[in-house]
């Protein structure tokens, strides 16, 4: 039910309600890596939810059954995104360590405590439509776009995973960066690149701080 | 108040309420069967609905006294379509047995553990507008499309359901798929063919998994 | 307060809340019979309403008081239409009786049990804009319209009442036709017409069957 | 905290809400005119809002004050507009008492019972842009506008309100009607002229009828 | 986890709900400012908040710490923005004074008690598109609004934070003006500039008064 290489990946935003119960919730994020599930936990900022859970599993059930779990703890899941793990066709000559390291990533990274997760589609327009591009100026303008990204590197780390047919928009972008300034100046430098300039569609921006459940849980204002 | 061929398709996506009474659920897809329904279940991931019920049915009321059963469970319909089975204009020429299949379904296939549903119109754009292209070229780009769509035979299980005049936009789309990774492969293929990349506009995704009621209600936190 | 040719036409759809009354909701209905108002009531399929109430009448105040008794009785009035009846400027040449029949139907007609309710405008788009072309232009165009609308003659009803100033949109279309594939191959033919295939934007769409109060509210799961 | 000339609107929508006391309704409308405010109540149709306040004022704190009077009275407050009286800069020759009728418009007016909101934005469109015309070419738009609105004269009374940086358009609309067909044959004909058809785009349309609080009251079911 | 330079700005929007604790909404402003916190506090008008609070910090997670003390009094935060003080790169010349007064404002401004906020984006549209521009004709553009805004100085304050990466927008625009129709005259202006006529997309506008946190919660119906 899971993909045949790679990961499933489920992000969960949440708001507390009353009564929302900060025990439940731990529990449920230890008894989701207990089963071999990846749970990144981030404190979000403003009124589209207060706690992200970017899950990254193996199958579809085990990911459902920690969004169960967070249910039934009281949180609302007021906006999810689901997507996989990919090698992306113009990257298909990878090293196999980094080949490995896009389908099995290890999250959270060390030092890059702020959070930010946004989906994204290339446009189909009348005059600039990414999908009648043929594969070779694809290539290319993923390649500048890729240049553009490495000069933040070790300032913020980008995971781009794929999710057409599986949520409403065609890819899910989750970051990872030193500070908010770095998030900030590297998605502003990037809007730049023609790629994303004339072809990207860009949804709702989830952003806050990557913390363990616990801190998570306290800054939210609920106490385990 | 059915079709005078084929079945009127009725897709429920239910979010569970606290107080949700799961034998009741349960129940409401035995007597929707019962009566002559085909009723699909799938337990679903993310916020938009915990449970996707997809129906097949004679007549219109049949279909809505299951709504009102699942609804008098304490499930909270959040989205639903309505459609019908239909062999498209372009498919006259389909053999008795295939266009059997297409009127009258027998759902789930085996092996296909991996539910999606999306609904889509063709575009109305001032340059592309497909409504203004003559039948012939139609038929062409739906029959590259088509080609597309067979390449992932035994992957993936395509049905396409008309609403013209029944529901938001023209088609519903149901996938069932063999792994999350065969449904993201066919959906983004399809995504470069003319037909799609220039004419199509899609509505929310919802995907999650075939499992019998019992099983989506244990996996949503219910227990019947 | 009402027009002074023809009716005011209300288009209310509820939601059943817990506690609803069923008893009220046809009291409602029968007081705003005897008060000289046309009720047609429809049940719903589907997450956006579970009834439909198309109410005909003289005047503003009367539809009101009748919109508050159902919601009294309990009912969730979730989306709503306002328009008036008309002969359109393209039918200025109609004989007495036909001009009678469009600015005062009588509503339902007999066998034709399936209801549907959209509203729509005309795009004033950069390069397609109704509202700049020429009278003959337009009127040519509806007439073609008209003509497809005349094909499904016996099979499906329908009602264009006129919204601009009043609604969000600027028609109200109400079809009543035999059965749900009628209702699908006739706005699915009429979408390649070239007024609709250039110039139409559709709203919601909502589908259903023309019952008696008692029976819609059996159907929606309340018993009166 | 007002503007330096003219009067401040604020235009305010309400459902009424199971446990609204009537009585603190007619109340809150009647302290606002005691202090200076113009109150225009109105009984509005469908499922946005039940009841419509047009306040009037000279400072914004007044105005907040009667907006948590209604709300204190239990209404909720779906849908609102600011904006403020002015002398369109199309407008400056006009007489010192139109002038005046302008920026201190005096509400509602005798004999004109129906009543429309809507606010609006001119486009800004990549062909048709409206702020890239010359001051010449606008005004001559809004000269053929007015003189569309005249043929209504003493059938439609509109009151257009500034509100560039106040609200999320950039005029708010308010009519008085005779009736409901003078409402819908005005703005029907004026959304021919280039003003409208190439360069305005609408929001959402609030209609009802203007009438004495308590009377409002009673035609929403609530009883002072 | 802040920026490396400049501040971090969370405006939060919020309603006021029943059971409100004027004390605790007190409390947590007198917090947040006491943690070194800027805390502006407004009452806006209409249907979308009741109150604004615009706070300005070093780190998300004491921006944080505020909003659940907020949502912990009970008010609902029902639109939020995230940004960060920055000195753009079309403002790379300022003196350092200016500079400093960029990156770390003061706020509110003595004598401009009219608030208002908005997010806006620069359009990347198929004709007209912000980010193929080169950066000569972005600068010529923004110098030239720029000079609109100077005509306002004194009248209207505006502080531009950036959100590219952060937010659903790339831009918060936050007023402060002496009045109402200051506040109008000086967005209606700049609305004629190429930078914003052909370039610039608009958030929703969240307007209201500037006053100590007693007095917003006094004009909101709620006392301490």
């Amino acid at each position: 039910m899971g993909p045949g290489e790679g990961l499933v990946v489920l992000h969960l935003f949440c708001r507390a309600r009353p009564g929302t119960d900060a025990e439940a919730v731990s529990a449920a994020a230890k008894v989701a890596e207990a089963a071999g599930q990846q749970v990144v936990t981030a404190a979000l900022v403003g009124h589209k939810a207060d706690m992200g859970f970017m899950l990254l599993g193996e199958d579809l059930a085990g990911l459902r059954r920690t969004q169960s779990a967070l249910s039934s703890a009281g949180l609302e899941v007021t906006y999810s995104y689901l997507s996989l793990t990919e090698v992306s066709e113009y990257a298909q000559g990878l090293s196999p360590g980094r080949r490995q390291a896009r389908l099995y990533p290890r999250l959270p990274p060390a030092g890059k405590a702020v959070f930010c997760f946004y989906p994204m589609s290339k446009r189909r327009g009348e005059v600039y439509n990414w999908y009648r591009l043929g594969y070779d100026r694809r290539e290319a303008l993923m390649h500048d776009h890729g240049a553009t990204g490495r000069r933040f590197a070790g300032r913020v780390l980008q995971l781009v995973t794929a999710s057409t047919g599986l949520d409403d928009f065609e890819w899910g972008v989750t970051l990872f960066a030193r500070a908010a300034d770095d998030l900030k100046d590297c998605v502003y430098a990037m809007r730049f690149d023609e790629a994303s300039a004339r072809y990207a569609e860009f949804g709702p921006f989830y952003v806050g701080l990557v913390r363990p459940v616990g801190e998570v849980l306290t800054l939210c204002g609920l106490s385990a």
